[in-house]
């Protein structure tokens, strides 16, 4: 601070100097306005330092990061019973591993500073360090699963909860197997997953890109024009007809007639097999190559889905398109009627994509993830098959190999975390941050050691403990310790007891008769056996 | 590629036509020398794209992973046992909030590109966005676990273990205590650890701070001289004294008698309470205030120690120092009689910062982290008391606050996983990178349909169960996929059994008598009893 000071004191007398000399003094006059500003922005922020976190990132706080395990717990299981295995990659590639897969969105990659050596950016999503993991070990399959974070450098929106670093969860099956098998599976494992996160009634959106593509090809679109076609019925869920057909012919230079056909098809969905049995009877479709394969996949999925019980959680939806180029096969989106209201003072998180799509025609949603949108119902994971994205790196390294055809589900955790983060508000005052069982306390005299060998053990047995450290802590001090915390049970001790071995246990929150709030006497020999059946 | 030649093909005619006019052509000859030297690089390289990691990270590969999975679990389990929190902070933070406090090895931070907005940098350690968080959000006390990856823009040496991408697993108390009891528990919470990880034998080496500071002061040492002593005294771990006393005298400038006196203590060390009988006997050393408080923590420690029934894992040694400034109180560092071979091919990351130390005499362990020596004894653990870092946030950010004395330990995951895998790799010729439990086989038929609804009843029970995802496997193809996933138990649907509501489960890599190898017939009502029983 003193050395700017200094720097304006000079520019002033530099200045004086100049202007009495009648000379030019405006670059200095400039230089020590900023100085200024420079100064005063500093005094506002405090010795220019400020405690925060980098902008669109935050700190998930203990009772937020404590749901988040929960959630990747219980996913981690589900998909480890599926034979599921885990890789853990680096949070940073090699900028070229990047490069050239994620089209106009590439801007918002985080490059590392070139401090010598090779060139990095942080991982966008987890779908292009798989595929380059596949690739690069020449595997021909496996079955893998990875939590994690991933970096976006998109101007964030903090109330929407669209942040520059979130987790994403993706499990996806490598390999050549039979059609549509791998596929149903990756179908049961969502609908696992939805029903053990408990996030409410659920419907699971499919479609298949070779229908689509048929559709597209017996209404007459223009090969060229078939994605961008494509991006346009995918906005069926938030744009009326009307709106969407005005997009394919004023913007897309569409034939009326040719979006007409489009929209005879578009617009069926229902439950269960009734779309598949309606496009199976349609001959003019059928004689469409690339749709009668996709009818034929669709028959025999609906066959598995009936062996995993499932299928009437689908509805076939020919309005599904999704946005990445890269699908090949089926395509999928969950989609929850519950709208989670924006988290926004702790961890939110909802990354928001579709929102961008209503504003600009032709952005496509580019990411393998979700679109979570927040408004209406909302979108909670989806994926599809993709049998050509390993391939693409393998060819680029210039290594020719088999195909390695891919089928993969990402499940919206940040979204899954707003939804049962606003139950939890709904439903109790305050989150619990830590699991402690017993909160060990002393009445009369401290008993530090006392309560030190009680704790372990607890702690020997596995049972979760805490004290107070302190040697002679008062009583109330200790009882709101325990009511802080929501520790269901309070170890009492006090000398009198101790000598006949006796600890009186309490449990907290329970309404009791008078008289027998006190908790009940425990013999220390029976105290472990005693917390284990009722915890 | 095409519009590299294009160029080229243009220059030469360029060159061809300038000298023919009998001009310069040099500037245009240097173009195209360059362009045809990317050229053969990038066909040496296969189209200038190389499928690889970044230097100095490596993959974790799915057994790998689970393993890491199964250390991290285990430590979790124990630090929430003791009421322990997580929070889980953004991979990179502002820079201004790293910078300063890692003295020379800030050299070693990875920045983020200035690409507008913020500049940012990759977290160094956990301890100070930790400390950042603290004096962030105001807190005066908490307990709080972080396991998280760490990035150091070091010179890696993979055959030692020495990546830029490392796990860092860190258990810190902070808040305003009685003495000694939080760092009780921290003590018996590393011991819990090791026990746990089952890393074989172990000493946690224990020191004062303020008693070493009491010893340098009752020897004569200059104030100014007692960090840059108290660091040669913790080279005697690897150094004769000789070596150690020539550093602080002709390197350091000491006083040869000073460096002697210092020598009669350092030398001191011992199981149990044995060094501090000694210490508190020793009249001149209680005349120096803060040996004399040292000696009154590490005496309160002791009976702590006892309540915990740990005293005879700890060794009061005179010559541990810890390299890191901050310290303040008590210091430790777990060492274990395993040397664990580093891990080359697949996921090594011992941290190793001793080595640099041996050959670069004034360099300081610049980390809370370990000190992971792959040579000699090796140090799985390590940290102590710092009672000024959090504080030091806030002034710096201009927030005049009270001292949020902490209390942490750092336990070097990279080396527990390496010591772990070695045994593992001496006593199993493969690991296992899946959990699946049991292998789904059709022997006749095919029965896909059979296989998907008896996976489905498994998968509902919580079994881990898989399948060969063809419609009519072969039966080899099935054994050997079953072996070679080492899934402990195979189900043999066939069609007669079927019928009969009868499946095979026969269990693999046991030995049994001939006839019997069949496997077991279990009724289908039964078989998820039958399974849960053994698994």
């Amino acid at each position: 601070m003193a050395e700017v000071d200094a720097k304006i004191l000079a520019l002033q007398a530099k200045i004086k100097e100049l202007k009495v000399a009648k000379k030019d003094a405006s670059k200095e006059v400039e230089e020590m306005k900023a100085l200024k500003a420079q100064q005063s922005k500093e005094k506002k922020e405090g010795s220019g330092f400020q405690l925060k976190v980098p902008k669109g990132t935050i700190d998930h706080k203990p009772a937020a990061a404590l749901l988040r395990k929960k959630i990747f717990a219980s996913l981690e299981r589900i998909f480890s019973k599926h034979g599921g295995e885990t890789i853990d990659t680096p949070v940073f590639e090699l900028k070229e591993i990047l490069a050239g897969k994620y089209g106009e969105d590439s801007k918002l990659i985080y490059d590392l500073q070139d401090q010598g050596g090779e060139l990095c950016s942080l991982r966008y999503d987890l779908t292009v360090p798989f595929a380059r993991y596949v690739a690069m070990n020449g595997l021909t399959n496996i079955k893998r699963y990875h939590i994690a974070k991933v970096y976006r450098r998109d101007q964030p929106v903090m109330s929407k909860g669209r942040m520059r670093e979130f987790y994403q969860c993706d499990f996806d099956i490598a390999g050549t197997y039979d059609a549509m098998v791998p596929d149903a599976e990756i179908l049961y494992i969502l609908c696992e997953a939805l029903d053990a996160l408990e996030i409410g009634e659920y419907t699971i959106k499919l479609n298949h890109r070779k229908i689509l593509d048929g559709i597209f090809e017996l209404a007459g679109v223009p090969a060229e024009k078939t994605r961008m076609i494509s991006s346009a019925v995918d906005k069926l869920d938030k744009l009326p007809w009307a709106d969407v057909k005005k997009e394919m012919t004023a913007e897309k230079g569409l034939d009326e007639a040719v979006a007409d056909r489009i929209g005879q098809y578009v617009g069926l969905k229902g439950k269960g097999r009734e779309v598949l049995n309606k496009l199976q009877a349609d001959e003019a479709l059928n004689g469409v190559k690339s749709a009668k394969e996709g009818l034929a996949d669709m028959a025999i999925l609906f066959d598995y889905l009936d062996c995993f019980g499932v299928t009437d959680k689908m509805s076939f939806d020919m309005s599904l398109a999704r946005g990445l180029d890269y699908y090949t096969g089926i395509i999928y989106e969950a989609v929850t009627e519950l709208s989670a209201p924006p988290v926004v003072d702790d961890a939110p998180a909802v990354q928001d994509k579709k929102e961008k799509k209503g504003k600009k025609a032709d952005k496509t949603v580019n990411e393998d993830g979700v679109d979570e949108s927040a408004v209406g119902v909302g979108s909670i994971a989806a994926g599809g098959r993709y049998d050509n994205l390993v391939n693409m790196f393998a060819e680029a390294a210039g290594s020719k190999r088999e195909k390695v055809p891919c089928v993969g589900v990402s499940i919206g955790v940040e979204r899954v975390y707003a939804i049962l983060e606003a139950r939890r508000r709904a439903q109790e005052a305050k989150p619990r941050s830590k699991e402690t069982d017993v909160y060990i306390m002393a009445l009369g005299g401290g008993l530090l050691p006392e309560r030190m060998k009680f704790a372990k053990k607890l702690w020997d047995a596995g049972i979760k403990a805490e004290f107070m450290y302190k040697a002679k802590p008062k009583a109330p001090a200790q009882w709101s310790q325990a009511d802080a915390d929501q520790v269901r049970f309070v170890a009492i001790l006090a000398p009198n007891e101790l000598a006949n071995g006796i600890v009186r246990i309490k449990e907290q929150g329970v309404e009791r008769a008078a008289g027998t709030d006190n908790g009940e006497e425990v013999s220390m020999d029976k105290v472990v056996e005693y917390l284990r059946e009722r915890l």
